[in-house]
């Protein structure tokens, strides 16, 4: 049967690891997971009584298509406890995960051919998505300097009909202070162009505090998810915040393309919301895994990264050692048991010399995962 | 800030009997609710405790893309089960309801501005994901004696790119026999259209069997859910069968467009589909309140309907009264207390003169909705 070109998406690097570490495993190898994205908790205990309780009374039908009156309600309030801002529950949509509101943004807000812009590295899916709907992904390159994220210049150069930027981002956990995102927010409405702030790691922040886009402007899609800091990973569960004049659109658009997000889930996430003690207990593993990382990476030579404020990544710059992190990451998992991510997947130009490690496991999967490390670029060192 | 032109899709219709329905139970009225698209009942009983049971034990984090592998090879069993089919399982993929499949079916087959056809009057989403994902839908007129559902004819007249079935059908429940879908499939395969097979109604026939079109062919997209004879609306889980040289594409924009479904939800459906008694039973319901619809419909005058085969939907030609079905609806809530649908929802060009009454709901309220119906329209009479 026909193909289309652009469902021709590719596929993820990540995946063949992954693979290659489940195979080690089912062969009897002990692994340390720094590859997964997701944190190794599931959703607050108490919020997963009390929806069995729901489940037993309710049929739990359709929801309308924004989700939850309840659920956006909350949300807003959480937008008063988390960061000061006064916000309309009107402007908040519920959706099925931070995916499903990546399709309703650029659904709502691109043509075809329209070129949208991403801080490479980035997450991989906001440039199979866009080609998915058959919109451009323009990677743009980062320094150091600038937190490898992308500056106000971007936006006219590139000749953007939007931007997407991530803070805390994947796969660098760096962040925007506010002085950045205003640049950025203001560089977006000079020119016209769509400003998209992806925030789904909010919540774990380890340096400072993350700043919303919404502290600086209401023309932003601002984009959520209940999988992070709120541990709800398989729920997919999200929100985002659009502007007042564009409610009306996304909710024909989520009618149609999503009917609604999993009502199960969108009650769960409105429980895990008065979960944070619970919650934040797994933000102390974090911040504990973190410090471990930042403390022993140097010892292996691992110790040119991004700055690491936020989310559970530490992304390295490998380009002492390799110039193909796709045969590092296989000798990582072969000789140390560990299993990380090649940055090809974040970064198809740079991405060959660069890796990102996940420390969202246990602290003592971490430790150990370290202790390998260390111990094998230490012998590479040797043998070199 | 921008919009884009495809993101402007169109309203739902039946929102706005929903709301007025909804104003008139605030304002203490009674209503019937003939006008919704989903069961009254909730999942299988003994499946959600199960999923509770699984819920206290399990993080239930991503699954993989394709879904839960047990879940996939379920559906197989079930093909062989109801259809006598043998279907390798690695075709079958786990989906965010049917909702999620046509995002995906849509995506992986058509490129920008292609045309793909649809017996109108249909299910309205198709219409608007495809204006969403820039691809032209082409409404085909259908005729009673075709059962209002398309014909080999049609693909090559309109030259399409793709064709989309459903049997039953939302709004008419009509049903494609076996040689109706062969010469669909045939014509599709002769043009080179992709043939998409919607058969989220299977499970819910009354005069003779639902036909898959996978009795017929191996080159088409099957779409299917857990939404109605499962009971699980509100789940959001479904699933597509697809050519086996199509699983990569599809699991590649899975991953990216979706990560996966609900994990929760695909549990669910693995135990909602080993309770087929409770299941049934809904069916009995479905059965009883048919015959009742189709004995008392006349009675009102409302007697000229495609033929019901199956889904739990009667749509009735109601030109005889009216050329503004919003109106004739409106009328019928504010006299009746009885919600109906318009038909330009389906049919933007001939729904003026039809309606869709929906008997999901219980045996009671369709008995009462009837007997309401009959009266109004006898009061009606009367009154011209």
């Amino acid at each position: 049967m026909r193909n289309s070109r652009r469902g021709d998406v590719d596929p993820f690097i990540v995946m063949d690891v992954m693979e290659a570490a489940r195979a080690a495993e089912t062969a009897g190898r002990h692994i340390i997971h720094m590859e997964v994205g997701q944190p190794g908790t599931g959703a607050p205990q108490d919020a997963v009584q009390r929806l069995a309780g729901d489940m037993s009374r309710d049929p739990l039908g359709y929801t309308v298509g924004l989700g939850l009156p309840e659920l956006r309600a909350r949300i807003a309030r959480h937008y008063r406890d988390w960061y000061g801002l006064d916000l309309d529950a009107e402007r908040v949509v519920i959706t099925a995960g931070a995916s499903g509101a990546f399709l309703l943004a650029f659904s709502a807000l691109f043509d075809t051919g329209e070129r949208v812009g991403l801080g490479a590295p980035c997450y991989p899916s906001y440039r199979q998505i866009l080609k998915a709907l058959d919109l451009v992904p323009v990677d743009m390159p980062t320094t150091m300097a600038a937190r490898m994220q992308p500056v106000a210049a971007d936006v006219a150069a590139h000749k953007l009909s939007g931007l997407i930027v991530a803070s805390p981002a994947n796969p660098t956990g760096t962040m925007l202070d506010i002085d950045a995102m205003r640049a950025l927010a203001d560089a977006c409405a000079a020119t016209g162009a769509a400003f998209i702030s992806d925030e789904i790691y909010h919540g774990l922040a380890y340096e400072g505090r993350a700043v919303s886009a919404l502290e600086v402007t209401d023309e932003v899609y601002v984009i959520n998810s209940f999988s992070k800091y709120f541990s709800m990973t398989g729920w997919r569960v999200g929100w985002m915040v659009v502007p007042k004049d564009h409610v009306r659109t996304i909710e024909r658009l989520a009618q149609n393309m999503f009917i609604c997000p999993s009502h199960a889930s969108q009650r769960l996430a409105l429980h895990a919301m008065e979960c944070g003690p619970e919650l934040d207990l797994n933000v102390d593993v974090y911040r504990a895994n973190r410090a471990l990382m930042l403390q022993e990476l140097p010892k292996a030579g691992l110790g040119k990264f991004a700055p690491p404020d936020g989310a559970f990544y530490v992304y390295v710059d490998v380009s002492d050692y390799t110039d193909d992190s796709i045969k590092f990451c296989a000798q990582v998992l072969e000789s140390a048991g560990v299993a990380i991510t090649p940055g090809l997947d974040f970064d198809p130009v740079e991405g060959h010399h660069w890796v990102r490690m996940s420390y969202a496991r246990s602290n003592e999967d971490i430790r150990e995962g370290l202790v390998r490390l260390v111990a094998f670029m230490a012998e590479r060192e040797a043998a070199a």
